[in-house]
């Protein structure tokens, strides 16, 4: 497969004319191309109506001024091409009985998608309002891109759509999320060739090597070749036919192209192609499951070439439109101002012959509507994309018969995470087809490797010998790794919109590179919550570990708290972040996560072994309360204490006790209040999140006057902009890491930040103002100790002794 | 191209035995090869020092306990592959004279790239205590991994490294960034293929679309198919050589095939397979350079398949180490409390023969010295490698000559983005290979098409006959766009850090695509500034618009404006955040930010017309200052105000002058203050960030006993965090975007938040306690208003005229 030189200054590729395909039946009669050709112009004209239109639905009337919208919003460009390619699918659905839905990838590209919804029927059903009718198809029109209405993306009020598209690159990942563990369903995935060139979606290909062919359902990609994005032509559409083939053999598909623009040879060479990739599908999967050994096959998939914006004017005053990136958005913005605009407008419109297709009523005719399947055949109306109906609550054993037992606080030393790794291997026992964990090559350096033991990884690329060695793979598994954050995480969110359960575990700092994910699907989930017909689905469970604090051999790259400042920014009906302290925690916060429903949680806990604090019911009281005063760590009983020492997260808590410590030890008359926050939206206002305090409660905890010396898990600013209007605000000093580090032991990545025992002992001194001079001498000492455990540190590379081995209470012989 | 079915399943692809390569030359002679040998048990000998000794450099003495480290880490699993390539491409710099840098890509690499430097003599020019000797050999392996150390990646530190890899994905991208504009630099990059499953880099692999063969150098990549991650095999290394081939072929490039594990043959074949490829490129450059004719060849690259931890141990205790993913990071951990395993190590690190490579005092021979190229030659030495060294400041037009002219402040109405282009589109013109544009296909929807006159869009896919039509593409340009913004940050990233200038453009809401990316940037900036010898590069500038208020009919995917949230966690010495109100701010800033290094800066403005406050002279002093009191909209001159009203952000100034003017028309004895922040950081404290105030300078401005109704562009919570200790720090109310919006008119969009005139208005009557039942009149007043715009908003789907062609002052008439 060397090409020669030439080969790389390709042939130019039009569009235009009668089709080219790799599949050359042709399946449809006249009568049929007749129809289905009636119903694309039913489809376009609704995609037209909902740009323009508030009044004169039909065009009943010519088209003057008024009845265009006075600020003209949506897209044009994918649309012909996209409901193209589902009206198509519509007929295999009849004919094979096929469990299918709709995946739209390219931006923008909603008006495709509704029409095909209503067209069905579906739209009316769930909005009885816009009913199958001149006016019903009015307020059909007039909600797209219109205050108060819906969006020019699948968004949630979109029925059958679990993929918004608002933000480009995860129609692949989300597919196959959706299609795990559904052995029937085939999503029918239309990838834009902008998308196409986003660094997600161009990874996501690869994820055929993670498809049980048996167990799972298949992705059928149509890649959309439409040649250009807002201003650009795409890549994939200016290389050459030979290269592209090349590319989607290499990700491992087997391409079958569609090109062209003429619209009788392209109905018959798009319904023969798609019927042929169906085949495909299907004859893997009896091959797969007839012999119960499952393979990668090489997948079909679709790439069709058709033009930008097609089937509108190909030119307007000489200014190229269809098949040139101005028919990207608004396809004639200026209607209102141009009369001979509006003129071409209400032609093009006229083009598609309403009249024809609707009748007086506006009502789609009975031999197109015919077209479509029934029922829960329709895409729009597939449970798939409504997926909380599918759910069903998780088996869950219960997460007190896997506590830590017998502890001491702060005595027992013993491995949090690995431990709860046992908690969830007996929840992927329990939920074989309804749970996965997913994690970019680090369940097993994040401890939970014991998962394997119920489910291994799945792989479906090649197998070598020495995979028995602890390779862990399996054709069929419960866990996902690939070294993609954004392949894992479009595949968990495709899984849980689809009505299913899981979890994702990552490198903290890494987290961030999902940021822009995580946004999306905090915002699709907080939409859905203001959609009556949307089910709950599964919450987004993301699990934090390898963090900043123990982050202090792998250097500075490595040092990142901060993904939880964005997701504290979106909005409060959907996120929720809990900083376990210790190992019974820990199991009680993901219990709690793993049974809730449309919120995002995070979970941020360290992996390595560490001090543990409570016993499995004052654990469970702790979190269920989300912060409190822990008692035997605090000597202030019956009494105001003199300060609070707080902390937010297992190692920053960890600290904090060892600081009361040394405190007790060095001024026993020091009146000690600890508080641990487990919750960390207790800490906010409870008119602004519904986890949040009253201040009387505030006051409670902290007091409202006496210095609360608070060591935190992330950037110190977050506590502060969670407390800010707190009583007693001025007196909370915040730690954290603030963005210091390089290689150092644990204790100098620490002392560096300010979140060390004895910054944060001399931090509680410098605040108590009744102490005097006995403050000084013991701030004196506290600073020796400090230099020395630190000299020591650099000297041999590691802590001092009394510094790992700490326990509580601390050895009286400092 | 269709394959046979049966090819998916693939065959088992070992990488043990022979060499097999694509090019089956023999360059080198026996003696050759021996030396080559030599060389690369040196550089092996060193990576295991690095990650085991403290003492006994060079085995003097038998190993003993106490020569190891505390604390081992380091990376062992990609050292073998990384040093390999660099060695032999060394023989082709001699031979060939080339001017070439390595970036290396997979994780952890240090050790294979800090061997080759010292090898090189480099690091001991650099680090005089690591010179070549003993002595210095021991200062080498101890600062290794070490507390006050360097870490495992081509961290700051390196000689020679632009890309240090903490985060994996972006080594194509930077390396490319490298050789644009730099004709004669070969970039050899060395790409993980964990790394290679990222989606940034499985995207990258396109930029050959974007790379002119006359004008910029070329990227030669070698993908390490090593085998493994951390503990997966890689996709890439389990797909069948068919599918590998077609991939890279697919994505435009030729691949070569280096694979095995003999030494002997393997030098031969990767010895042979560079220079195939380094004439290649030399060959397509000059037929390109000579024809004058610019043209995509298929650029060569390479697989090199060789054993993950190459020249370890096959097996320890029977289980699998070279060859396997247990050789990933430290490959013997246990060699303190394991005698044995002692043993194994000294056995294996003698193998190399550390005696016969180095001399008595610990230099490498002289033989062995003369493989390497000398002075800038060598890729540790390359300037490119400190890329400040080569940067030159950029030719700037004088900003001020493209001021908007005769500003009346809150009446004139003028496009800040598009005027600002005319200002950029200079700067490209007086820098034409020194400053490139670069965004993901919104440089024209930004407004910024102006500079398309001086640069066009690079384009090396193919040409169509309408890209007559306005398509700006052109084989030499100086605008990047890319549907990726990681590819367009990488690029930008490796343009600057090879000593450049530039500047990239993004949607606001997406940016948040990067925010991994800018942190580790910045992350490398901060470093930068604690190592001496590194010369300061220009600054990072992005510049976002599309901006959160303006996405009121993009809906609510579009809506984030938190990134500057992500970029005020980074380090005060690196970041800068600017919000210019108006054009003239906007070119202030803008000139300010191109002239700056190591920063960097983020710049927020707003791509609409927009009402205009400054002329030129006011703009410079106020971005000067940073923020600043407004007395044209001000009316408590001589007196203290009874409320401040400030706005830091154009769309929020320009509702806040909005409320200001309401209030003046209906309680014109109300005394307000008007400021305006266009520099964030001038509200931290002055000890927090170098622009900081004191708090004297913030209560000259804000007071510290009055209301200040403070309108912010992005989430309100930053500025609390900003300001948190501040005088009168309680009596700040923030208004921002509170994750609330959906399809709305902008009016709408700014009520839902409580950013609109009216609602700041109220907020500003409801805190002076003075206005007693005048407040409550004009209050009621004000909400009658609001409900007025919303409803005719809501009904004709724009805002009221008079809300959008709003002048100051507010007319008398409402």
């Amino acid at each position: 497969m060397v090409f020669a030189e030439e080969d790389v200054k390709i042939e130019s590729i039009s569009p235009y004319g009668v089709a080219r395909s790799t599949v050359t039946e042709k399946p449809l009669s006249p009568e049929d191309i007749r129809k289905i050709d009636a119903y694309f112009r039913a489809s376009m004209y609704l995609c037209l109506g909902m740009i323009y239109l508030r009044e004169n639905p039909l065009l009943k009337e010519p088209l003057a001024k008024e009845h265009i919208k006075a600020r003209i919003l949506g897209h044009w460009g994918s649309d012909a091409g996209q409901a193209f390619t589902w009206m198509h699918f519509n007929r295999l659905i009849k004919k094979y009985d096929l469990d299918a839905i709709f995946v739209s990838g390219p931006g923008h590209g909603a008006p495709a998608v509704l029409s095909q919804s209503y067209l069905e029927g579906v739209y009316s059903e769930v909005y009885p309002n816009m009913s199958e009718d001149e006016t019903g198809m009015q307020a059909f029109f007039k909600q797209f891109s219109f205050p108060g209405g819906i969006g020019s993306h699948a968004t949630p009020e979109t029925p059958g759509s679990i993929h918004e598209g608002g933000e480009l690159g995860y129609s692949i990942s989300h597919a196959f999320g959706a299609v795990f563990d559904h052995p029937n369903l085939i999503t029918l995935t239309m990838v834009g060739d902008g998308e196409a060139e986003t660094g997600p979606l161009a990874t996501s290909w690869h994820s055929t090597k993670f498809l049980n062919p048996i167990t799972d359902g298949a992705v059928l990609p149509v890649l959309h070749l439409n040649g250009y994005k807002i201003n650009n032509p795409t890549i994939l559409a200016r290389i050459s036919h030979k290269e592209l083939e090349a590319l989607f053999v290499g990700y491992g598909w087997e391409p079958y192209f569609v090109e062209g623009s003429d619209m009788e040879s392209m109905h018959q060479a798009m319904s023969a192609t798609l019927e042929a990739c169906v085949l495909k599908i299907r004859g893997y999967q009896k091959q797969a499951r007839d012999s119960k050994k499952a393979f990668r096959p090489r997948w079909p998939m679709i790439v069709l070439r058709s033009p930008k914006g097609w089937s509108a004017p190909r030119k307007i005053d000489d200014k190229l439109l269809e098949g040139f990136w101005r028919s990207h958005q608004v396809p004639i913005p200026a209607v209102a101002s141009k009369p001979d605009h509006l003129k071409i407008l209400e032609t093009w419109m006229r083009s598609y012959k309403p009249e024809e297709v609707f009748d007086k009523e506006g009502k789609l005719i009975p031999e197109l509507k015919e077209l479509a399947p029934t029922g829960n055949a329709r895409m729009s109306a597939n449970p798939v994309g409504n997926g909380g109906q599918l759910r069903k609550p998780l088996h869950m054993p219960n997460f007190k018969d896997y506590a830590l037992p017998n502890i001491e606080p702060g005595i027992s030393s013993l491995p949090s995470m690995s431990n709860m790794a046992h908690f969830l291997r007996d929840i992927v026992a329990k939920n074989m087809t309804n749970f996965r964990v997913f994690g970019p090559d680090e369940t097993e350096s994040n401890k939970l490797g014991e998962i394997y033991s119920a489910g291994k990884k799945v792989w479906l690329g090649e197998y070598f010998e020495e995979d028995a060695d602890g390779g862990n793979l399996a054709l069929e598994g419960r866990v996902m790794e690939m070294l993609s954050e954004h392949t894992c995480e479009g595949w968990l969110e495709g899984y849980i919109l689809s009505g299913r359960h899981g979890l994702i575990n990552s490198y903290e700092p890494f987290i961030h590179i999902i940021d822009s994910m995580v946004n999306q699907h905090c915002k699709w989930i907080e939409k859905c919550n203001e959609v009556e017909w949307r089910v709950k689905i599964a919450s987004l469970n993301i699990l934090l570990t390898a963090t900043v604090w123990r982050q202090d051999h792998n250097g500075f790259t490595h040092q990142d708290p901060g993904f939880l400042d964005v997701v504290a920014n979106k909005s409060p009906e959907v996120v929720r972040i809990y900083l376990p302290p210790d190992g019974n925690c820990l199991l009680s916060v993901t219990d709690h996560c793993l049974r809730s429903t449309n919120y995002v949680n995070v979970i941020v806990a360290d992996k390595q072994d560490h001090l543990q604090y409570l016993s499995m019911d004052a654990a469970l009281e702790h979190c269920t309360k989300g912060l409190g005063i822990w008692d035997w760590a605090s000597n202030d009983q019956g009494q105001e204490p003199d300060v609070v020492m707080a902390s937010c997260g297992d190692v920053p808590t960890h600290e904090s006790l060892a600081a009361t410590a040394l405190l007790r030890d060095l001024i026993p008359d020091l009146k000690i209040r600890f508080v641990n926050v487990v919750d960390l939206f207790k800490l906010i206002d409870h008119e602004d999140h519904p986890h949040g305090m009253t201040d009387r409660e505030w006051t409670s905890v902290f007091t409202d006057n006496k210095p609360i010396i608070f060591n935190f898990h992330s950037y110190p600013w977050l506590i502060h902009r969670l407390t800010y209007k707190r009583p007693g605000q001025i007196n909370i000093h915040v730690t954290g890491y603030k963005e210091k580090g390089n290689i150092d032991t644990p204790l100098e990545l620490a002392i560096r930040n300010k979140t060390d025992r004895y910054s944060l002992a001399i931090d509680a001194i410098d605040r108590v103002t009744s102490l005097g001079n006995k403050g000084s001498s013991v701030r004196e000492k506290l600073m020796n100790l400090q230099i020395d455990a630190k000299t020591k540190a650099f000297e041999d590379g590691i802590d001092p002794e009394f510094i790992r081995n700490w326990t509580w209470p601390y050895p009286k012989s400092t």
